[in-house]
């Protein structure tokens, strides 16, 4: 890769800057497009002029000492004219300084007339055989890629001239010209085209030259020319590839921003290109029918695609490849989460993580009665999940209760007294069972068959699930207007009439609650009340609440809707801030990659300033059992007939199927190819893990766990890598996820000790986190390419975006497949409305 | 203009549409970049093939004929070839239909493989002589400029061909080809290029035969050539304006969009491009120190910029100009309202109107003791508003009282009151006064001085204005929460202590209301209360209220803040979709310019939905004087001394000055050339009918009127024009603004009638119409340079949009002009919020 420099100012790493005309700044990076009579010229050029190859030189004023003296006869200059060109063209270059927004506030701020006065009045010095101070601290030295050479372009008008002066100079080795470039670069290659006054021609050329020495084809051909022919070749067979704009339908002054993708350099005008990859790093990167295009996963040390899922034949084979695939990277595991984005993630993911628990713990107590309950659901988060970021193939993945398991639970319990058998017995050994049946099928390499898995199914279980994770926390916002209700027949004028009193008398008397709505409610007073009751007391002492305020709270819940909504479009607006346009690319990281926590912290500073009484995250900080009724340990026998342990093979059965099939789901989803997985996963080794919790799950009465589709996508969404520095106008590439082991070990030990935490948890309001929770569904069902086709059902033709399926598919396919998709996962939520949501994953 | 047609599949109109390979639909229109090589094989091809220029034919069959009877010696074809060739291009082309989202659906609803059927098995038609049924009826015909001929072109490989045969054939009148094109249109070029089986090189080469059937100039030589030379140096001169793209720096299956601004076709290449115009259409057209290019209003029948601002040297002389100028357009000042747009705008203006005349009728009643109420606004806004809409010079204009006033009212009432003078008589005094001054300015043409008004002074005005809209909304929404106080304290524990109850026995002890923060709540129960009292009757029988919940009003701030919010992200987001990808334009346009009026029927609805007491839109519905010691006329003589009459003259002075600097700087911003005004100005004739309809206020106590900046910014934005039909991939054009009389008349005969309409008004809340206003206040903000150039001090210089200013102006100047704007601006403010509020249109 090559810096080159014209006089008339502009630099070419792998896109044009310029230095505009009276800006004196560096324009946008742009496609370098060029008048076409320029290139033309620019092969009269070097068909004509001094051509020097391999030039043994070590410093500037050699190289143009030689270059003067060894031009052909019949362009041969004279030797006061000679001189007067070398002393020109030893000039010290300007460079047009790459300043940061704080320099050039600064600067504005100590002298603003400075810069008009620099550049005319102070004397020009000749270059400098060392590199100057301002070289060595240039910033954007960083920019350029290791390794890159620097190449001098002097192109311009000199009066005195009456032809024009042409050299192409090739150096021997690689030398630092001194203070010439604009950062210290070993130099190679120099061009000199030097003429009397035309108007802008000889700029044109200048440009088609460091044009043409960016460009990675011609670069190869330049450093192995031997004689000009070669040259001449090169430029030849790169006018071949040129694409040409036309006239009249382009603004040539316009200026072409990089394009997001570009050719990789042999592949250029293959005869038919392969449809290109979506830029946004979450889409899916092909069309729906297409196949994907294999190998795309060539990336050093992965595993080639597909190879994780090919079955060995053998007894444990998938598993021992598994544990063979991963265990070189353990140690890697944990020295890669040495990053600053890891501590966002886990301060994120751990509250997601124990908002999650507190309200399946909450609903899991509701179905058993407190069976299990929110402790339980803490404790067994916090064991399972630590466990299985310590030991599983693939430790992105956060486990967590789901849906279908909650259903089960559910009829088990009813199932269980209504026969009047042992619950948490019962549960134990169809836990065994499922732990059972699981290393079985991982023996027999059972999840080869996730191979099968097609976009369809994929993206309709992450659709499902992610609605499901709006829907929900749409209806616990909904809730909190029941739980706090608003009087929305309040009237400013009856404020006299709204009291609630404690009644202590009449016990009997209990309809208070119920009439809501009086026809007249100045027609009713409270009777007197007994000395300053609060609510609990009253209700202590076995009163009850008397009057038309009593069912009513204000403010709550509408101040829980603005934090709600505040959260939500906070969250979104930091995420977005990455892509804004304002501040350094440094500062929009971190604000993005803290998006989540900083909306958070805002939102609790409000709610604390407010100071209303808003529901707030509460965690139990006692270490016992929910239900008094249960210990720590489950044995498995004693409480029902011998035959339950049998019997219980059964429901083993369902449950072995739909944590397989929800396990593996998301395992799909959480390894696909667009996620640029350097460590491979494991799928074989995560449901041994997740069987094996199993057993210990069940025996000390713990909820049981599966992978999370959502919050494990908002975990590996909270650990993207991109690269840092890319030449001007590249776009920062997706590198991959931190595949680490620490985040999620550290997000299980906080839920460990969130017992403990209880005082600091208690600030944090739940809508806030409800709020997060609708981010994560959003987020997640951004992320397929379903809801891309779902706006494309909204979009006339003309306006839809380039998508390389709609190249090839039919748009009437599309709408048909979107349409179907949408079909089944509105078939699928009613199903899951119902009781049938235990076979759910299945059905998928 | 030319439509043009491939084998392979394309059209060209201005750019290329393709058919996309599997897509079965026609691409997103695109600048048609091609390969350099494939312009080259069409000069050969041009060069040696069949050219047959003025053909005389009326068929295509004939056409065909002759091209194959008329080919050069060496490429002659046989017989027997030459008549299989003629059978394949008379064969009907397949056409792709433009198919609307509706229609796809629909056929999407009825047969999903239909359209994989077609097109295969269906034998293949000649083309027949007269246009088909789908051509007719076909929707693209109306993407086809007026007058445009259709060029076809038929290329593509024939297996039993063995050499390529060429034709280029012009006839010489146009002629309909009958089915030929997708769309009936009479046709003047063909162009044919069969050859045998090479891998898409013929594409490419009719690829640039269209592209260059679609170059004006090449059009026009194209036209008028007599010999084969004459083609060829067309295709020369298409050669050298040629732009070009270095491979590996573009991805040339990347499709350009069509740019937003395209070179005039004289002046393309012209030496030294003007600097470019920012596409956002309400932006300021240049940089800030350059002086903006004039000449660029050369509109049919607009005057010459500047124009109307000339001295004539004559009494009267502007003013005479200004009538002479805008008489013509009178008629059409009413018949160009007949648009839907107009009712929109109507609605919309209508309600800032009356929102802003309640506003400052409170504030007026409130600084003149009642003397000018809000009836007295209404009536003045619509009588004033009403008859400068039907006399002005710039009926776009609406008028309203302003800041300025508002104090100088307050200082004269006060004033008055101190020295025992007639308030309405003394203000007669001044009116008439400032009413003879101002036709003094008319006479002598004072008006041309705001020609010297700078950017500077405009969009600092514009920026004051604009951010004391954003403010005065968010302190009316501030004040809403003093008015219906929040318990930030409440409890829900306890309930019981919060009463209020009307105590009418002890009148003495009054302090009730002021206990808010109670130590211990519990501690206080409320006494007895007498039986149901409402509030009112409470306070009419001379009773107190006491008690705790007596001065907080739940959930009407909340919801008020709700409400307010909602309004303004509706507001904004429904403008917005206009530039949406989503649903075709027509859809979009107009909900883009019903958005506020959307907004604020939704808004309206929610309120209504939750039956909550939030502060309504009152309008009087009596016709009588505010403060009933004052008549509908005041008499100029009576009540104060004789020499007052003289004495006005003294602040009369002040007046006018405020007067005319506020009233033409409004103009001038309001008749900048970026609106593209086709009627011109009348500077002097507003100033004229500001000064009369004074004397007519003056002497009815009505308040003064002068041109609102904001609301009349928001009626020319409701009322913007753009280009409808327009060539695939064109961007529709701004033409300007519909420039009548008759929606300003409307909005203040519906002001005149408000009083009638009190009913309806008065479901509308305060916070919608508040949250209108800071939609307002932001888009005037965001229609000036000095916004942009605020986010340019947030942006890293790499980050900063290529704009015209930034390429030719030092970015330490931008800044430091941006700075030197803000920080008069911040001077301003604190200027406004003191007495000094007076002068301050001053010293803008």
């Amino acid at each position: 890769m090559l810096s080159t420099r014209v006089t008339a100012g502009g630099r070419w790493i792998k896109f044009e800057e310029k230095v505009e005309d009276g800006g004196e700044r560096w324009s946008a990076p742009h496609v370098p497009a060029l008048p076409l009579h320029s290139l033309f010229q620019l092969r009269t050029c070097l068909q004509k002029g001094t051509m020097l190859l391999d030039l043994d030189a070590t410093s500037f004023k050699e190289i143009i000492d030689k270059a003067l003296s060894e031009q052909p006869e019949e362009a041969e200059l004279q030797p006061a004219l000679r001189e007067r060109l070398a002393a020109l063209l030893l000039l010290q270059p300007q460079h047009q300084p790459t300043k940061s927004l704080l320099q050039l506030l600064a600067e504005l701020g100590l002298s603003p007339c400075r810069g008009k006065a620099k550049g005319r009045s102070e004397p020009r010095t000749q270059v400098s055989k060392t590199p100057l101070k301002e070289q060595l601290r240039n910033r954007f030295k960083k920019k350029v890629p290791l390794g890159a050479e620097a190449a001098h372009l002097a192109v311009g008008e000199v009066e005195f001239l009456e032809k024009p002066f042409t050299a192409f100079i090739r150096l021997r080795h690689g030398v630092s010209l001194g203070s010439l470039a604009e950062v210290s670069l070993p130099s190679r290659f120099l061009f000199i085209l030097l003429g009397p006054p035309r108007v802008k021609a000889y700029h044109e050329v200048g440009r088609a030259m460091a044009t043409l020495l960016t460009d990675e084809l011609f670069q190869r051909v330049a450093r192995q020319a031997e004689h000009r022919e070669d040259l001449m070749a090169g430029i030849e067979a790169f006018l071949d590839e040129l694409v040409v704009l036309p006239p009249g339908k382009w603004d040539p002054g316009a200026r072409i921003p990089p394009p997001s993708h570009l050719p990789a350099p042999r592949r250029r005008w293959a005869e038919e290109r392969a449809p290109q990859f979506l830029p946004a790093p979450l889409q899916a990167p092909a069309g729906i029918p297409l196949s994907t295009t294999a190998g795309d996963r060539a990336s050093p040390g992965h595993p080639r695609s597909g190879e994780e899922l090919q079955r060995t034949g053998r007894l444990f084979g998938g598993l021992l490849r598994d544990i063979r695939r991963k265990a070189p990277w353990y140690g890697s595991d944990f020295s890669d989460a040495l990053h600053p984005q890891c501590l966002s993630a886990v301060l994120y993911i751990y509250l997601a993580t124990v908002t999650n628990a507190i309200t399946f713990g909450g609903m899991l107590g509701d179905a058993t009665a407190n069976m299990q309950g929110v402790l339980e659901s803490f404790l067994g988060t916090a064991f399972a999940g630590f466990i299985f970021c310590l030991f599983s193939g693939q430790p992105l993945t956060i486990l967590s209760s789901t849906g279908p398991v909650l259903v089960f639970e559910r009829l088990l319990f009813s199932f269980s007294q209504d026969h009047s058998l042992d619950y948490l017995e019962f549960r134990l050994w169809i836990g065994l069972w499922v732990a059972f049946f699981g290393v079985v099928l991982v023996a027999t390499e059972a999840s080869h068959l996730v191979g099968h898995f097609t976009r369809f199914t994929e993206e309709g279980f992450c659709a499902l699930i992610s609605l499901i994770f709006i829907y929900d926390s749409l209806k616990k916002m909904l809730s909190l207007a029941d739980a706090f209700p608003i009087n929305w027949h309040y009237r400013l004028d009856n404020v006299t009439s709204y009291s609630c009193t404690c009644n202590l008398s009449s016990p009997g008397h209990s309809s208070a609650g119920n009439d809501t709505s009086l026809p007249s409610p100045l027609a009713w007073q409270p009777p007197p009340t007994p000395a300053g009751l609060s609510r609990t007391q009253c209700l202590d002492q076995g009163g009850h609440l008397l009057g038309t305020s009593c069912q009513y709270v204000p403010d709550v819940t509408l101040v829980s809707f603005l934090l709600f909504g505040g959260t939500f479009l906070f969250c979104t607006a930091l995420k977005r801030f990455r892509s804004s346009r304002y501040f350094p690319v440094g500062v929009r990281k971190l604000v993005s990659d803290f998006a989540v926590i900083l909306a958070i912290l805002a939102s609790c500073a409000v709610d604390a300033l407010l100071g209303l009484e808003t529901p707030k995250l509460l965690v139990p900080s006692e270490l016992k059992p929910t239900n008094p009724a249960r210990g720590w340990v489950v044995f498995p026998f004693g409480a029902n007939p011998w035959w339950v342990c049998l019997l219980s093979a059964v429901p083993a059965v369902l449950v072995t199927i739909l944590i397989f099939m929800d396990q593996q789901i998301t395992a799909v989803i959480l390894n696909r190819r667009e996620y640029k997985l350097q460590k491979g996963a494991g799928f074989h080794l995560d449901l041994l893990c997740v069987s094996l919790l199993m057993v210990v799950t069940s025996v000390t009465g713990l909820p049981w766990y599966v992978s999370a589709t959502v919050i494990s996508l908002a975990h590996m969404d909270s650990l993207r890598k991109e690269s840092a520095t890319s030449a001007p106008g590249e776009h920062p590439e997706f590198l991959g996820i931190r595949e680490q082991r620490l985040t999620g070990l550290a997000v299980f030990i906080l839920m460990g000790v969130s017992v403990f935490m209880a005082p600091v948890l208690k600030h944090i309001p739940m809508p806030v986190l409800y709020g997060v929770f609708l981010h994560m569904g959003v987020t997640a069902l951004n992320s397929i390419q379903l809801t891309d086709r779902v706006r494309l059902l909204l979009m006339p033709a003309k306006h839809q975006p380039d998508l390389a399926y709609l190249r090839h598919v039919p748009l009437r396919r599309v709408h048909l497949f979107t349409t179907i998709q949408l079909l089944c996962l509105a078939l699928l939520w009613l199903l899951k409305s119902t009781v049938a949501a235990i076979i759910f994953p299945v059905m998928v």
